[in-house]
């Protein structure tokens, strides 16, 4: 019933693709623009999370492990590189931070908000979360590597170091990869609910959905980044504010609902996963794929964050790592986590 | 006989309160004025402190866990509030500083060191001891939001940080009395010795005492705040040292000392309930309400600590949390938070 | 098997003291010098560590405890004093921060790597390697103090606090010899396996080779203090990159070995127990001494690390804290240690 009427508000929301595109084609006020195109997203981003997942389903647990993996978060890398190619490189670092926090803090509070109201407790793997806060942990301390040196340094240095942290967090993501999907893939098996692990749509649809929400996104994501600089403008945000907490959260709005929906099912593990799991590739994948993507189009972005970023970020993660790593949840550790992003909102409104 | 000897002393310090007001009234040496006061104060905390116990006792679990919740550290409000109508800024700020360290390495610390002496080791209950040190992390990261900012945004800036920070806190702090005193209240009850649990007081002898304790401690705080400048001067002390170390310690001797003897009983849930708890409430409660207060009063205080608070405070915050997040203790655990608060003492010290 | 071959590479190593010798003799290029007496330093510290072993072996419990306490890290402490000697400030207080970063990341990410490589899991006592790791995070919070400060306070005062922090630590690491050696020695006893706990060499051989590896490697240290800086000019590398990285290793190379060899053989108690406890050595013991040799030296070094180095402690203390705190390990989380590790590396190496 709440999942029906879920999948429900997902297909009226795709009733903004057709809105942004007329929009666009007229020259409309970017601030329309800019918030059809961030609704039009919404729905096609959890559809591309569907199909990834159903198409994962059929092609054997390892490529579909892989699958899940690198499509997990493609809105997110979409919306990045449109944003990269503008060169509004301040909005890609602050979605970076934004996904990162937002997962963490926003998500997994509401999460176990939602999901602990009317119980006393939850419970979940502490082994398996905690691996993913730990690896988040040791992302953090490279993202923030760069901006503690970027003072002392020339950009060059700055530059080779962004690119060597890159590097190191990409082998490190790969290395999880072998351990979920190979090593200790027992762990992250959907051993309770064989129900969830068949497929419900066939192979060629998952195919045929994937290709063609990819490419919708991208389109949208062009309007949305093309209208960033007029919008921050006339709203009196900055590109700052727009990063972390807008960019950020539409583009894994529906894959939060489903964090926040299995909380409420009593599945903490799938929805710590997700949100989780969703923080660790964001920083350790798509943060180092922009790196060497920039560096690639002779561009090259440095992983300088700011400070409120660098604190945002190390905060996220220790309060965040203090909560999970005993293996239980209450409503009360979700509205803390939920206090912590509104300061860190509080913060990047008035900055 | 160890309890009975402790409220003999607490009765025998009251002879500090006439002491006190002819210093004052004969216009004494300002240093004599400060530790009489001071002196003073401790046993007038203790008392208080001990009523409003007997009062809630008798009042229902609901609304007396509110009066243990507000009058918990109302000693260290009411000095904090005339050193605010000074103008006292850095003694308030700092004896916020004091209260948490204070509380969380050199109580908590004492406690598990003489709790540990002759003990293989003790136990507590990590699931509540955790969730009021992840609350104090939370609060901690509020906290050192503003000093963060304070180098980059004008001064209005930092207020309405202050002030929404503040607003957050508070607004967490009555969650945390909803979860404690309603939906979890079973983890906090006192199950283990009902004897505990019955007044030993009438209602009235209650009210009476934190009526007429509430006013002599108001009296002495203006004496001990109309001093601390003077103090300073003469013994050399930073206003910063006098607010970290010996205003924080005044507040909160009594209290202190029950934690201490409560460890030493083997009831380490109820020690570490007062240390973390007072703690947690000085972050959450005591700082919002300074803030507020201040703004209201037309001279606004913002939480911006400086430099040598914040790590202070990082650093009880995360070591405090490595120590009790395992649910047990022994005296060497006791021996390195001193450790860590006498460092901390070192540098306010020599600052 | 392994552990014969072990022992001959060590014995082959020997080579290097005649070479270094003739090196230095003929005044050779000071690079060759620094290699060969950095590679004639490995077996003698490896002999040094055996020998202290077997002497504690014989000499009882508490005795032999303090014996290991003391010489595990004397091949460190022996080349720190030539470097201070020379006034090489910055080389001694890297070699403190590679030492502490270089057992934290490196050596336990190599032992919980291979250690694990076959095995789903190793387990370990997580009371006494938190106790351990909570003691380095004590020891870093005193060990940055002096940083944090430095630009404030005038050179007296810094010292001041150099000095003073130093005693606490001290005093921290006698305490911690009294519970590790008399109150909760059975946490720390060899129980497993009675066969590692017999004598295998004469008590006159062990205080014999004691005495000689210990004259030859002051020796060495000399060899290879005076060619830092030759070849930190030659080779390109700072001073800072040879004291991190290459000092930090060579002392301790030989116990890196067992500390690796026995985790592959399960024994993770013992392999993080070598690895964790030369860590925190170097914090509570070697580092304070060099202060107070310094000071009576009349040249006195203080802690003032620089900004990478506070990071990099801080970020090795915080993640291995998370990754020990569970009582469990896997190689995945060897590869998280190593990968921070390269990190600190690559910015070690370009600034």
């Amino acid at each position: 019933m709440l999942k029906l009427s879920f999948e429900r508000i997902l297909f009226i929301l795709l009733i903004f693709i057709p809105i942004s595109i007329v929009m666009e084609l007229t020259h409309s006020n970017p601030v329309f623009i800019f918030f059809t195109a961030a609704l039009a997203i919404i729905p096609l981003a959890g559809f591309m999370g569907k199909a990834t997942e159903e198409l994962s389903k059929q092609v054997g647990a390892g490529l579909g492990g892989l699958l899940n993996a690198t499509f997990g978060n493609a809105t997110e890398l979409i919306i990045a590189i449109f944003a990269l190619q503008a060169g509004l490189f301040e909005v890609v670092k602050a979605s970076i931070t934004g996904g990162i926090i937002g997962n963490m803090l926003l998500i997994v509070g509401c999460s176990m908000l939602f999901g602990g109201l009317k119980r006393e407790k939850q419970t979940f793997n502490p082994q398996v979360q905690g691996a993913n806060s730990t690896m988040l942990a040791l992302a953090a301390v490279g993202l923030i590597m760069p901006a503690l040196v970027s003072h002392i340094f020339d950009f060059n240095t700055v530059e080779t170091l962004s690119l060597g942290v890159s590097f190191i967090l990409v082998i490190t993501y790969i290395f999880s990869l072998l351990f979920s999907l190979r090593t200790h893939k027992h762990l992250y098996s959907c051993e309770e609910d064989p129900e969830e692990c068949k497929p419900k749509w066939s192979k060629n649809k998952a195919i045929m959905v994937l290709l063609l929400t990819t490419a919708v996104i991208a389109m949208e994501s062009e309007f949305l980044v093309g209208a960033v600089e007029p919008v921050s403008a006339s709203l009196g945000l900055t590109e700052l504010f727009i990063g972390v907490i807008v960019v950020a959260i539409i583009g894994n709005a529906a894959e939060h609902s489903t964090a926040i929906l299995m909380a409420i099912k009593n599945k903490m593990d799938l929805s710590l996963g997700i949100a989780i799991g969703s923080s660790t590739q964001i920083a350790l994948l798509i943060a180092p794929v922009l790196v060497f993507v920039s560096y690639i189009w002779g561009n090259p972005m440095t992983l300088v964050f700011n400070q409120f970023e660098v604190v945002a970020i190390i905060a996220a993660v220790v309060i965040a790592n203090m909560i999970c790593s005993d293996g239980e949840s209450n409503w009360f550790e979700g509205v803390q986590l939920i206090a912590l992003y509104a300061m860190m909102g509080v913060v990047f409104f008035l900055i």
